[in-house]
């Protein structure tokens, strides 16, 4: 959570003028500065880049402003590279960072000039079935367990992702006899973690192992992606990381490592939550209030517009829009209408009284939000606007019409009576 | 889990030419066995009627099976309640049961004529919002703890749906000083239950209460909606229930209370699970195996196709084509293809050795499956087939395209490079 919303009232109900809630609003401009201080906390490394997570939030009104600051993108579905292709970003701007891959789905990346990071030693094979293996080729390292440099354990043994060190060895030779020219490595050993030593201890020893490889395999290691895992302080009290620090952490690492060792290679990251998390909020509004043996507020948005809370039980910020200040005296669930007792966006949460038609702002939406939204109950999904300096607003993505939701039913045919 | 499959791997092999995985396929006769045996267990009461719970399987090519077998459907938004409207239920084949709801869907119910379950007593108002109450109206009842015959004992006090004992009878004086004429009572005090005593229970105490309320408020219960709950089973050596034990558990209360006091009482059911979840599979191919700290099997339908075990941690047996009877010889996880690791089948599942290629059938499917389906990394959702008596396949969902998938973005203006 932020410690003020970018927006007010007033703003919010001339935006209801024309896009009924519940919809999904993004903060330009805190998305916007989010990445330049990203960059610049990369910025001693040449071939710095950041590989926007699709999945966070695929929506070309974002990507577009992503790709115009010098991002890529992490795909790992046809309808992902396609969308990155038409918002601009193809080639090496690309990396396709899959597993369990079927066969067009590499063809299409490949079709792009993508790079692609197999997930697996088997998928050297699988690759081959879609055509010629790539001049660059990426691979996931999933060390098993990972010790920080803060003694913090992390344990990806029961992670279906990446390969052992050995088969990242057997992987880097198969490959290098196939003709395979430059390579990266990718890794991902933590998730939403507000730990500023966490990238700076990933990368040292991907580091280490590039250096290794050099020596044993006869590789170069030309690129490094720490991948994501970069949290976001969803609840009151936690605090956001450190870009700067942890660039600076990076860069020791670095200096101590690659430059040591008269190496060069580039860092990448693939921060989706940390970059459009917290700039996102999905508005909804206050159609209900029962007591039985709890107190209940329900709202016009469910589970179907933000499905986080329901089954991770992830805790979201919520506040009263025109009571930003005001005392809180009631504690409720704030419940959507889903016919399923999960639909709870909040359990026994503290917040001013609220009534009918009041407003009411769900924080920290922005990834991970309306991308995972379903249908289910035949709720529609909403509306996602973009919000400039001016606090005008663009539409970025229309809400769902019923149209939609039957458009994969053959009306004639499916609705005879 | 059925004794056996329904089908063949060589009838699969038939549909995939034309069909290509994953999809759903439904068993038509096992769905309308199923529906007939339910009908045959309530044959005792005259104005018995099985409102289907769309949300388990909302799609036409099922839901006009079951109207023509005499069920209604239980709706919670406007588009079940066009899509049952399509598929010829109108009127009193409709309970919209619905909570925390918008006075356009009320508006939408009360159009069809539908018998509108009321959540809370503070929904009088919101309908009086969308119309004229309609004659008939039935509450939904919280009783906050339940005691089955057995001792077994439900608690529904951190549930959001219903209202208290006092709360109903409020409701109900109300309703009758509006002038509303008939009344009913729903409640729902388990999910997913396999105990026979479930049913009998919970209608020997809405009985209880309708005799109770004929005589303190002088209203006329003239059904009892004892809504879903009943489960299948799900895991090897559960047991499924006994439809025809059941019938005669709720006709035994309705002799003891309901005739012993001269009354008369429909009883209704919401059972969307029990009807199409044993009948429904999830056919995926298998597209890689790795070893790495654990053993996986990685196929190409993902949690986008069925979320229960992702987000549940749901047990569903699989069952490899060709090999149903092979012994099994590995113990691996069964995943998709997501970038999130809980999309997995399946965990340290025993299974007969498997190959590249090989079809595997997800059981227990048909209910909560597709329609809970999403497109998190932009899968896209997968056809659904309903197979007849002879073992031929009509497609009753077509599969979502990329076209589909980018159906909200205009794509002229969100898509110019």
């Amino acid at each position: 959570m932020r410690e003020k919303l970018p927006f007010s009232k007033s703003d919010v109900l001339e935006w209801e003028k024309t896009y009924p809630t519940p919809f999904y609003v993004y903060d330009e401009e805190g998305i916007r500065e989010c990445v330049k201080a990203l960059y610049a906390a990369f910025s001693w490394n040449k071939g710095y880049r950041e590989y926007f997570a699709v999945k966070a939030t695929p929506t070309p009104g974002i990507l577009r402003i992503l790709r115009d600051l010098g991002c890529g993108t992490d795909c790992a579905s046809i309808p992902e590279l396609v969308m990155s292709e038409r918002c601009g970003m193809t080639g090496h701007h690309i990396m396709f960072s899959s597993n369990e891959t079927r066969v067009d789905e590499y063809e299409e990346a490949l079709k792009l000039g993508a790079i692609i990071n197999l997930d697996d030693v088997t998928q050297i094979e699988q690759l081959e079935r879609a055509g010629q293996l790539p001049d660059t080729i990426c691979c996931r390292y999933n060390p098993g367990s990972f010790e920080n440099t803060n003694g913090i354990m992390g344990h990806a043994y029961d992670s279906k992702f990446g390969m052992t060190y050995e088969q990242l060895k057997e992987a880097y030779t198969k490959l290098k006899a196939k003709g395979v020219k430059h390579f990266g490595i990718h890794s991902m050993v933590a998730s939403c973690s507000l730990d500023n030593n966490y990238y700076p201890s990933l990368a040292r020893e991907l580091f280490n192992i590039a250096v290794k490889f050099r020596d044993e395999l006869g590789i170069e290691i030309s690129f490094v992606d720490l991948s994501g895992g970069i949290g976001i302080p969803y609840r009151p009290g936690e605090t956001t990381i450190d870009i700067a620090k942890i660039g600076e952490g990076v860069h020791k690492a670095y200096t101590e490592v690659v430059e040591a060792n008269g190496m060069e290679i580039s860092v990448f990251t693939e921060m989706g939550r940390y970059i459009t998390g917290p700039y996102g909020y999905l508005v909804t509004k206050v159609i209900g209030e029962k007591h039985i043996y709890k107190d209940y507020v329900g709202v016009d948005a469910t589970a179907c517009n933000l499905m986080r809370p329901a089954i991770y039980g992830a805790y979201h910020n919520i506040r009263v829009l025109g009571k930003e200040d005001a005392k809180n005296e009631i504690k409720v669930d704030v419940v959507g209408s889903l016919c399923e007792n999960n639909d709870k966006f909040a359990v026994d949460r503290e917040l001013p009284k609220v009534e009918y038609g009041d407003l009411l702002v769900i924080e920290d939406a922005g990834a991970h939000g309306h991308s995972m939204g379903y249908n289910y109950n035949g709720k529609l999904k909403s509306a996602e606007l973009l919000m400039h300096k001016d606090h005008s607003v663009s539409c970025i993505r229309r809400a769902q019409t019923m149209e939609d939701y039957f458009s994969t039913l053959d009306i004639d045919k499916e609705f005879q009576a």
